[in-house]
């Protein structure tokens, strides 16, 4: 399938924040040219397009990159709200947890994915159990996932240990041209010190970066500090779990030494303002982690803790969280932050073909309407997008060179409809 | 033009959060009815409809008001993002404002109102210049108004003066079903003695409620207790402000003392949560208001200082901040928040027939998408409607009756194309 965008904006993101007026291509999975409009010029030796989409004067940008969530948790959203983190976790999540099937994370993971394309999310980095099940949502829906081992002492599954990890990390890193897999662990407060040694050796065996739950409340610091006598970004990294990179979710409760451990590592932060607001477990100090020149990427979190998962809510409370929490009005600018939520998401994931719009990447892209009340006047454009930019503005979602989302319909090969039965029928055989 | 919603789902906001199946009719600018089925009984004396709308098992809910904004500032969105509070009026907006015609006002509230109606906003508590222009936007749109007089010493306005805002408080409470007019001044900190003195005496002449932009920032408090002796709430209440109710916009920097007042008064707050945040101006204590049974109602404030026009937005903000400024993830729950945005507006802008959905109440309402993703699965519809709902579940907003957005489609008497024509032929002209 080779597609042919024209008459549009196109915010690359390689290098610069600059808009080109132009075109751009995609043949097969991959964009062969982005640049000045070409068939103006009478050539004739232009590739054989299936398909010819005027974008009129709207935004081609890459696609989002949502850089922490457990697409499976849908069936929570607006179940067990209002309550502090842990009590949530121990008294409402595990419980529902472990009743769930493969085929009901099959299906939850799903409706996630049609709520990432209405937000132009072209990829998610899913912490979740069952990967045989979370991979074949993506694929039969022609998403994008990078899979995060999410092992603890408590897991939901018996499947999950060292030797499956092991086993995981080989077979779905060869397993479809949709899906990576990458070493993980859920969090330093639910595993002992064997358990990470053993991750950590892992990570050595493949030289193979870490991500995690870190210092996501207070509480979780508290607890490491009396156990491990250091925060856990230290107790982690002396454990030698980031030799290789990696990088922690969440990170709002972090010392000034666990921020230099992330620089030293050329660790990722991965942010994440919706839940950490809406479970108060506080706002991460992210401007001071831009200074220090950390890559940051953002993530939604769950759909039991956000409760939504739209990357424009995200971008915005990245910014007016860091506005607040610095008595600043500068911090966090529009553009960094739109950074984080594409080119930074990608690098934190190792979408390293699916960060920019540029010849020999992936098509891995959105177009953003601009016709919309809310990104006029056009005064600058990557400022309405962070601002008062929102998912109506998603007017089509590509992934992998295959429009799956144009004009709020789906084309992800089964019935939406019969996704949010299947969701309805999961919660009711639940509860 | 008489309306039939059937196969609904209603959530009247009559008394409390409660959920009913059933239809709802619409006769002329009124509701006429709303409760079960009623075709189905095989009468025949129904009243003639125009329109028979399948609502397919989707949510009807009152429309959201906005409760504080200056609509034709539209023409800064992302032109002059982060700078501090006073900065930013002084240096960039006041000088711009001062290029503005009536026609531009005309032009650029009209853009605002389009973006209200994608936000199922019915109504906004307008703050600007020029109220025939501001009327002119509403009325040629089919839109409701409640102009709120913005008067100051530093007027963009020569009209803008006691004799006049006497005149105008006649003439737009008895001009139009779609418009009414509130005695209103921009803010302690820029006006003087007599000008307050001015204002409370025609609030007392007419006994009527006065509003106007109150504790915004630290510095304007601290500069009114330098001045005055005392906070801008206090101060005003002693010069008899208040003697007949109204309200202060953001109420970021209040005292107990200031709540008492609100109290006592039975004032209401209209919290800003975007603006407040965006501006670096801090998070006003909603819990300590709901505690104390203060009303409360929810502004976008203006494009300028937020930029999005989004109750979705303001909505969410409003709770998980309190979440974080109390430390308390059950801070404004769900329901509270949505009464803010719907019913608590009314209260406040003095909109006691467009409230709730009742037989006898004006047509003021909105549909709700629920086969969306982000509303999947229907554990709790305000939950979801507050944690993970947003613009893009808006099918249909009604005003006064009459249809003015639906299926992304606007019904408003003008191409929008030419809205954002002009408003961009506005800033190029005034940059």
């Amino acid at each position: 399938m080779n597609t042919r965008f024209y008459n549009a904006k196109i915010l690359t993101m390689a290098g610069d924040f600059s808009i080109i007026e132009g075109e751009l291509w995609v043949e097969g999975n991959r964009i062969t040219y982005v640049g000045e409009p070409k068939k103006e010029n009478g050539k004739t030796s232009l590739p054989y397009f299936d398909r010819e989409i005027d974008v009129k004067g709207n935004l081609i940008m890459p696609g989002f990159k949502n850089a922490h969530t457990h697409s499976a948790m849908t069936f929570l959203r607006s179940y067990a709200d209002d309550l502090p983190l842990l009590d949530w976790l121990h008294k409402q999540i595990f419980p529902m947890e472990a009743k769930l099937t493969g085929e009901d994370i099959y299906h939850l993971s799903k409706l996630a994915i049609l709520e990432y394309l209405t937000s132009g999310i072209t990829a998610n980095f899913d912490m979740y159990f069952s990967p045989e099940d979370v991979t074949r949502a993506s694929i039969d829906m022609g998403f994008r996932s990078v899979l995060c081992a999410g092992i603890s002492e408590f897991t939901g599954s018996a499947e999950e240990n060292l030797e499956n990890l092991e086993n995981w990390y080989h077979k779905y890193n060869h397993h479809h041209d949709l899906i990576s897999y990458c070493i993980g662990f859920h969090g330093e407060y639910t595993a002992e010190r064997p358990l990470l040694e053993g991750i950590a050796a892992l990570s050595r065996k493949y030289k193979a970066p870490v991500y995690s739950h870190n210092s996501e409340t207070k509480a979780e610091v508290e607890q490491c500090l009396k156990k491990n006598g250091t925060t856990p970004t230290v107790y982690l990294d002396q454990l030698g779990m980031f030799d290789h990179g990696g990088g922690g979710y969440h990170c709002v409760h972090v010392t000034e030494e666990d921020l230099a451990v992330f620089q030293k590592r050329g660790l990722t932060v991965v942010t994440n303002p919706g839940s950490n607001s809406k479970l108060a477990s506080g706002i991460a100090p992210i401007t001071k982690m831009l200074n220090m020149g950390i890559n940051i990427a953002i993530g939604t979190d769950g759909p039991a803790s956000n409760n939504g998962l739209d990357m424009f809510r995200e971008m915005y409370l990245v910014t007016v969280l860091q506005k607040l929490k610095e008595d600043d009005a500068a911090a966090a600018p529009a553009d960094q932050v739109l950074y984080m939520a594409t080119a930074g998401g990608a690098k934190a994931m190792g979408l390293n073909e699916m960060d920019t719009l540029e010849a020999g990447k992936k098509a891995d892209l959105v177009i953003l309407d601009l016709h919309q009340p809310n990104m006029q006047p056009i005064n600058n454009i990557t400022k309405n997008i962070v601002y008062s930019g929102s998912k109506q503005n998603v007017k089509l979602t590509m992934v992998n060179g295959k429009v799956l989302y144009e004009d709020n319909q789906f084309y992800v090969g089964e019935d939406v409809e019969n996704i949010y039965r299947k969701a309805n029928e999961i919660i009711n055989r639940l509860r």
